[in-house]
């Protein structure tokens, strides 16, 4: 059908907070024909990409999968499988996705605990240590990588505070995993869940998701069962188990995606990937700050993957973007909640994260910049940026 | 990488209860760019898309998306919108689909009235109509289509009957939506939703799904949140509708599978594809009865897309479905739940539904079941179902 637009979409650089570029292997993973959910060859595939999976998380939890939905139904299944009604929650609240685990935990009838930060700002150990000493805590819940803000969260000093309270530590690492380090057994973190289309390069679409077993004791020892019965991981186990118990018809031509997606991410190596991810987003950083930007992420503490910066003064927001997305083809991200239109967010995750988007997208805004009448050494940021490169 | 499973997949016939066959043309669709979720072409798509589900859904619903997960979450969805704790909701169960509808309800903290019907069998409207008397009931819910038994179930009566009662309808047509006759706004459904993968032949990942105006009303009117944020509708509509508000992430590749499986039914038409279902299906049907096998199904209430048939006794399921499997490259269904064993489904739906299908599987079902030591007369399947065909 030549009228679906379906068949006339363009070719993006995607540089806003994911989705971003996934490689033509992945693609074409997806159009391998369909089999049965149930079908041995296809759990093979399944059993390979729990492997890979498990590489990703550093883990060696039995219970890691992907679950079938988008990085939120990762958010909505790790809180809704370990809180029953009354159950106390301390969660991290410095942008919209740690707001978000509230919202999600309040509708299981939790008790919600917030321990809040400024936008761009991470939350203390000492924060959560005051607040654990109050109360008797089930969960302290982090996000890893704040895709509103760019913040980069520490883990470790709090998962030893949380364990030293009895209570488990719930990471949201959708945008950091694949993109810089999580070492899940080795940070005591009791249950991660991610996103397939940030910095792993998968459509989006699954939410890989991990539990210890001390997490799943917890989920066990419930005394009343999962709200949500499409997440029940206990019944979701299974099927992805020894049992092949059917629960709900697996998305196939998703998993291919995300089966030859962390495919490429083993041949990469984790940690060199981590480090491309490190080397490219310090560069960026450098660059904006050369060409007077401010970054909004508090430093020593910002993401490689994902950079919020101020929009000037003066700037109208949408007249860049737009001409970004219509005469380049970028697409670059705009701020949420309290950012909203007075913030950029810049996305190097995964296959968008080469040399070659730092350089364009610096000296794309610094086009655009100057175009509004705001002043710019020129060629100040690709310079800094190319410099940082070389080092 | 040649170790992976994934570069090792073999072609299925796929003849079970879902996934269907894809069309080449959706499996390339799904190899599409990747572009951002808020980005104005793919918006664009997404319009198209629920263009396509008002005519698939035969509706001029307002609110009619595609659920970001499979078939099971379009329940969920259906199911969490709808109803509050203390809710009264009356279940129609005569399979494994109407169970789960209960297990989904009872976690809404909703009062789950039951009616039963034997496996095969339907819910008749008396049964309706004497339940709904004896006390105020918020929700009808049946299966359209009961996928674990093959059963079809009339829907225009009963949908008077809960109307009458101040009741809304709710169906589940996962497996019948594209392969017969559903008709939302005329037939009065208040709520519907289905699965990609069955008679739309997408891969399994989206869950079409329709509220109308007095059922948003309903959800708008509700005292408490839904309890799943991932599938609370009144914020996925700020995303769907004008206002593109961001909730979560679109699984953008599913969705243009979908966009293209859309534009594959509209060519057919409608109506020609529900007569290509009927025919094949009735052809299929007479066939395995001239083998001398037994339809589970209750007489004049049989599914065209799913046929559930008895295991002659002395027949090992395993052996035949291992065989059709490797030997034949055929996907045939095993017995769900109380035909554990005792049934296979043959499912014919979307690109699955075609002459060649139903004579292979008659064929083949002959030499396995021959090879069993079960007396069928020579030909006789292919026979009836080919004289069928003529007609």
């Amino acid at each position: 059908m030549n009228a679906s637009t379906l068949n006339h979409l363009p070719t993006r650089i995607l540089m806003g907070p994911g989705p971003s570029n996934v490689h033509p292997r992945v693609l074409k993973a997806m159009a391998t024909p369909v089999i049965g959910h149930l079908d041995p060859m296809f759990l093979k595939v399944m059993d390979e990409t729990r492997e890979n999976l498990r590489l990703l998380f550093r883990t060696k939890n039995h219970f890691t999968i992907a679950i079938s939905g988008t990085g939120s139904a990762g958010m909505e299944a790790a809180i809704v499988n370990i809180l029953e009604p009354g159950d106390r929650i301390m969660i991290g609240v410095a942008g919209v996705f740690g707001e978000r685990m509230c919202d999600v935990a309040g509708r299981c009838g939790a008790e919600v605990a917030r321990i809040e930060a400024a936008w761009g700002d991470i939350i203390t150990p000492e924060q959560i240590a005051a607040e654990l000493k109050k109360q008797p805590t089930k969960v302290v819940a982090v996000v890893h990588a704040e895709t509103s803000t760019g913040a980069h969260q520490p883990l470790q000093e709090i998962a030893k505070i949380a364990h030293e309270h009895g209570a488990l530590l719930l990471v949201d690492a959708v945008t950091s995993l694949g993109g810089c380090e999580i070492s899940v057994d080795d940070w005591g973190i009791d249950i991660c869940y991610s996103g397939a289309q940030k910095c792993i390069s998968c459509p989006p679409g699954l939410a890989p998701i991990t539990f210890n077993e001390r997490a799943m004791e917890a989920v066990r020892a419930r005394k009343t069962k999962v709200q949500s019965w499409y997440l029940d991981m206990t019944m979701i186990e299974r099927y992805w188990g020894e049992e092949r118990f059917y629960h709900h018809t697996a998305p196939i031509s998703m998993l291919y995606a995300l089966a030859e997606a962390l495919n490429i991410i083993m041949e990469e190596g984790l940690e060199a990937r981590w480090q491309r991810h490190a080397r490219l987003g310090a560069a960026l950083h450098k660059g904006l700050e050369a060409m007077g930007l401010k970054l909004l992420a508090k430093q020593g503490h910002r993401l490689p993957m994902l950079t919020s910066v101020g929009i000037p003064e003066g700037v109208d927001d949408l007249v860049v973007r737009r001409s970004l997305l219509a005469d380049l083809n970028i697409e670059l991200g705009g701020g949420l909640g309290a950012f909203k239109g007075k913030a950029w967010r810049v996305g190097l995750m995964g296959e968008s994260c080469c040399q070659a988007n730092v350089l364009l997208i610096l000296s794309a805004l610094e086009a655009l910049l100057c175009a509004q009448g705001i002043t710019i050494p020129p060629g100040a940021g690709i310079t800094k940026a190319a410099e940082a490169l070389k080092t």
